[in-house]
């Protein structure tokens, strides 16, 4: 798509309507039918929760009246219940270069960060018990950072997580103490993107293992674990992989690690034979050992809904429009919004850039609430930011042109409450 | 209601009639109309999964067409998502003799064990360090056993489980090297119910915390966890509390005990200001620190119309009906299916049982799966034994009467498969 990458391109879309031309033209248009999208939104905030896919209404009905009503206990069976987390697991893999038996969809992205920094520490505790260092950011997402401090200080024995101030100092961070290097992919906060292969082979070539937190990428970049060699993935299925709200996460272990994958909540669903009701545990054969407990199945279940759509493009086309809707964005934002005290925090450079775009404002809380209220959907991170995510799969050039107008009017009649209240969740 | 305790007693309903007669003056028989069950099946196996509540498939609809589809990432606010867990605590723990502020509905029965074992073990680590051990039943429900395991082992400090391996032994199991008593309160293969007010007494006054799962006792027996004392609980609200499958499950921690409440699974949910965003980790005050990650929140949504029909009646009522129940269901299998080979392996004292009762045949399997394909749905656990489950909400006396004639017909005429072939989930 011919959509500049900076703001002084001269390709850069002048009118609305140039954007009706670019969605008109735009071979993903017609997936935005798939999805339940209120009059009046636009919705720039599938990097927080994506929008519903169509058929997750009838999926609904579907596993509460008939699996559950009406087939009860029969459906962990008949309906597959039992199986879910690794039938979701095998659809969901192609879209991060996984394969089929290395992924289950379960628990939660906290969680199966614990357990994967936990099996990473174990199999170090074998090669190099002198590496007690997890190595991530301080702008990384918070709970990844809770999640490894509470590991590191309940295991007490010499672990502890190492904060890097900026990702230039990731390398050196490496070090003969390192025994994991544990990043998010995609930054919750100014979208910047990870090189993981590179960062991989760094890591590898220093003696440690990786640890990715996929929240901000699995269906918003191409990404390629087996590519990039990476050890241990986690990530979310209700951002950009339209799952519904709080739905199970997933996580990935690479088959070379199934056999030395451990962790402590071995729950019955990770058993060798859960319903032997064996008294001693034995870890499943292969990706099994990563689920710990039941799963709430109806949440899980509209998973499926999120990862159909997939089906009907691919991760090449979809960021390819998501790199255009970001430049746009950004341009747009900068030529009709200029001199309004905006800072793009989100990196120009396309190889760096996840599918959200944030620029910080004084009052961002008060101007992003002024956006939500005039139908503009996107969201605020503490101190400053304004996230705006944009979702190729429902998300067109018009609604950009839209959201950064009605942007640029709050701005210039200063229509927002800067005593505006935080709600609970931001 | 005039059940006998037992077969011999004249006052057991001796005919089919007698079973309506009971039901036409059962006072609880109406709350049967606030499921949806499906013609032709009478359903003992609420034990393992309950009925769904009617008000499911309309509240399923309302969470994903309006609260996730048009609402979208508002919800979390205005639909009261984030709160979730805690208001669907409140409005449990009156069913387990909780205070609201208590209760949190979250995670998994496993993990929310794994939570509770933790700061047990915090507690006595400060009060007692050198109790080490965690004293269980071996004939508890596996998953627990599993939990206490991976979790001792990765502590790797001296802690251990050990297993007794009748009810017997467990007082002079609490000894000085016991740290915490973690039982279940109803055994979910033999339906047999622990004194948890004597035990935990018991464990305090030998030095011991206690953590009680009530998977099989909550919504099925009353449960009072201030008047016993007990120091944690966790449970499920799939079975009795006919939340959906797999719904979340929930975790007590009193007032008492939630400022020394600490875990290794610290989300951002268990954070004091989740949004805040901030790089250390501070926990909530009071329950919301047993929260750890991002919650399904449709499974969980439906939890409340399970909790919404307890409104209708009280555990005393339920419990008098529960024993009516299973008194009569013991009572016409002894009388009626003499002379087959069925044992009861439940307790025939009433403050020993819970809601279920177990009876073992040389061919369970087989005679369960032939029960099931003639539309009596129980449940079988290895080796032998035959489940089935009273849920006094939906369950009435015609329906012990008809269960029971199609069980002695089918031993009668041998009309099981004996080589039936075990499916995956049993």
């Amino acid at each position: 798509m011919d959509i500049a990458p900076t703001a002084d391109r001269p390709s850069l879309p002048t009118t609305r309507a140039d954007c009706l031309a670019l969605d008109a033209a735009d071979p993903l248009a017609p997936l935005r039918a798939r999805f339940d999208l209120p009059e009046g939104v636009i919705y720039l905030d599938g990097n927080s929760l994506g929008a519903r896919p169509r058929s997750a209404l009838a999926r609904a009905q579907d596993v509460v009246a008939r699996e559950w009503g009406r087939d009860l206990i029969r459906s962990w069976n008949d309906a597959g219940w039992f199986e879910l987390p690794k039938r979701l697991g095998d659809r969901l893999a192609p879209l991060i270069g996984a394969h089929a038996g290395e992924v289950v969809v379960t628990d939660t992205t906290s969680l199966n960060l614990f357990k994967a920094l936990a099996a990473a520490l174990a199999i170090q505790e074998e090669r190099a018990p002198a590496r007690k260092t997890i190595v991530t950011e301080r702008a990384n997402f918070p709970t990844d950072i809770y999640m490894a401090d509470g590991l590191a200080r309940w295991l007490d024995r010499g672990y502890g997580v190492r904060l890097v101030d900026t990702p230039e100092e990731l390398e050196a961070a490496v070090d003969a103490d390192c025994a994991v290097l544990m990043l998010t992919h995609v930054n919750y906060r100014d979208g910047r993107q990870h090189d993981m292969a590179a960062l991989t082979a760094h890591a590898h070539a220093n003696g440690a293992l990786t640890v990715w937190d996929l929240a901000h990428s699995a269906g918003a970049v191409p990404i390629d674990l087996h590519g990039a060699g990476a050890d241990f993935a986690v990530g979310c299925t209700y951002k950009y992989l339209n799952g519904g709200p709080g739905a199970p996460a997933f996580i990935w272990v690479p088959q070379r690690h199934q056999a030395a994958f451990s962790h402590p909540l071995t729950g019955w669903w990770s058993h060798a034979a859960p319903f032997a009701m064996a008294h001693g545990f034995a870890a499943a054969d292969g990706i099994g050992r990563a689920l710990c407990g039941t799963q709430p199945v109806v949440s899980l279940a509209l998973v499926e809904c999120g990862l159909d759509v997939f089906d009907a493009t691919d991760m090449t086309a979809l960021r390819e429009k998501s790199l255009a809707l970001t430049d746009l964005f950004i341009g747009l934002v900068e030529r009709r919004c200029a001199g309004h005290r905006l800072t793009l925090v989100t990196p120009r450079e396309h190889a760096r850039r996840g599918s959200h775009v944030s620029f910080t404002h004084p009052h961002g809380y008060a101007v992003m609430a002024a956006l939500i209220g005039r139908g503009v959907i996107g969201d605020y991170r503490e101190p400053d930011i304004m996230r705006f995510g944009f979702t190729p799969l429902y998300t067109g050039f018009t609604d950009v042109w839209d959201a950064v107008e009605t942007l640029r009017d709050i701005l210039d009649g200063e229509g927002y409450d800067i005593h505006a209240a935080r709600a609970a969740v931001t």
